[in-house]
């Protein structure tokens, strides 16, 4: 039998492989496989549903997430999944696989961090499973949101002319990484050592116990603004503006100079010999929301400080650039630089 | 700090424990944790939502198990929580992580079982994640069904002198099991002797490819019947018969007659050493519904030859008993036998 390598095919690759065809049966089933989160039809409102599994050792590392952290942002990066959806989360379900290892003080401890993110974005723990696993912890949560039919946005929807916007700022999650990971390492050679996670830093709070815009689903709320597509940005900046651009069928362009990058991890990144700009586009866990919107809509995002105005939705056929404060124009690729 | 090993609490006191304090904040949060699944209130109908987490060499062997098998299962499991609500399973969404000792055509057959199942049970498969682990296979199952209000059926609701009954016979997963052990054992001692797994026995297929008893859901509809109680039997008949009783702060008396044991899973389990009916009340993994009638409602499930009357709901003061073949009385427990 032939044997394909999963690294062939890739994360997105092997979604797709696995799921191309798949045909719905159900009338409640509105959208599947491919957004930010599925929708169900309920008749007046529609149910959003996304879900998530963190494994040890790929998606953390205990010697410095604190199990309240993870505990509080395994909630949140699935509440980011249905905010991009500009739906409400409503409930959670957590299902979580633990050895021995574990005492029932430390499981405890997470579920601390799971409840307190639950009353932060106020919703509701309706269920889940306990189970033993052999080694290490995973995590698995599945978030359900409601909106209106006609609120919800999707990744396919941008249109040419569009203006991309981003709230927050780039790269700082992915610095803080390299923080806690250089940190690791004399801890590891040290034992005697304590790693002095400085908690407060930016950086390190950035990818500990990262935060879900909520606050920016209140503004559009507020504002009666309704994005022309959302995704939120957990792979990269630079992956998530290629997502909607092909599920859109649209070309990008986009300004360095929008792409917002704080002192602390551009200072940093320097510290560390990482360019801050590459840092901003491909580090990823950022959980911000990239959106488009009618540039006829620009005046209701003028006065939100946190939101910015990154570039423009061009024709598929002008393809997905950046256009560099040197003045350069270069691809907009996946992960690293595709040089010309 | 005070250490608490997870084997004190075991599986449902940590659940129990995790989940004492929740306060639901979202007025649709309809039912949460303590059932088969959570209900949501979407309106006209309940959304009813289970999930499980399955593990690598904790849930299920991959020496003994074909992955298309597993993938089947997987989702099979989590349809018959919908269905022990009285549900009907609408949607599912499946996250895998795997390690890369696994090709995409090992994954492929995982999810022509996951497909399988869906195409069988006339449910969608609407999302997910897929992640790469350090090892192993791990397996989360999130299935959303739904049903009207007056239709749902809990665990708590059994009224003293209520019939218990059961859909189809028990034991056999677990008589299933312990040759799939056996044979695992004679393989692994002489390596070139592939398994001989007599796949097309009952008790085979019973722990490796089970069904959900969508037929009993659809014969509730039929007869017009509503349980007073229900739950499916995964942990074992008599680990669910006290789930019921608990919750509905009510006792029970079931008669060993009543308890179906087919002549396979019983022959084999005696050639085993086993006590056929040890199997049947403690083996788990029959995936049959447990459910307990109004004994007016009696006339309606007469004539299903699938369905038996196993015993009574009596006052939470006369505790949980079985009266044996032989006339013993005996306290029903969890687990093994608690003699007099």
């Amino acid at each position: 039998m032939k044997r394909t390598e999963l690294s062939d095919l890739g994360e997105f690759g092997l979604i797709e492989y696995l799921t191309k065809d798949i045909q719905h049966q159900q009338p409640s089933t509105f959208k599947g496989v491919g957004d930010d989160a599925a929708v169900i039809d309920h008749g007046s409102k529609k149910t959003v549903v996304s879900t998530d599994l963190l494994i040890e050792n790929v998606h953390f590392d205990l010697i410095y997430t604190p199990l309240k952290h993870l505990g509080y942002k395994a909630v949140v990066v699935n509440l980011s999944d249905i905010y991009a959806m500009n739906a409400k989360p409503t409930q959670i379900t957590v299902s979580i696989a633990v050895s021995n290892r574990f005492s029932v003080e430390a499981v405890r401890e997470l579920y601390e961090g799971i409840h307190l993110a639950c009353k932060m974005y106020n919703v509701d723990l309706i269920g889940g499973d306990t189970t033993s696993s052999i080694k290490g912890l995973m995590i698995s949560v599945t978030a359900l949101g409601e909106a209106k039919e006609e609120e919800l946005v999707y990744r396919d929807t941008a249109q040419v002319g569009d203006l991309i916007c981003a709230s927050g700022d780039f790269g700082a999650a992915y610095v803080g990484l390299q923080l806690l990971e250089r940190e690791k390492e004399v801890y590891l050679a040290n034992p005697d050592m304590q790693p002095k996670l400085e908690e407060k830093n930016y950086i390190v709070g950035r990818i500990l116990k990262p935060e879900a815009r909520k606050d920016i689903y209140d503004f559009f709320q507020q504002a009666n603004l309704i994005p022309t597509s959302m995704i939120d940005v957990s792979d990269g900046l630079s992956s998530e503006i290629r997502h909607i651009c092909h599920q859109s069928k649209v070309g990008a362009l986009v300004e360095e100079s929008g792409i917002y990058i704080r002192e602390e991890p551009f200072m940093k990144a320097l510290d560390f010999k990482l360019d801050p700009l590459i840092c901003a586009l491909h580090g990823g866990e950022d959980y911000e929301l990239l959106f488009t919107i009618n540039p006829k809509d620009v005046e209701k995002i003028k006065f939100n400080m946190d939101i910015r105005i990154l570039g423009e939705i061009v024709p598929d056929e002008d393809g997905i650039h950046l256009h560099t404060k040197g003045g350069q124009m270069r691809d907009l690729i996946a992960q690293g630089w595709q040089h010309h």
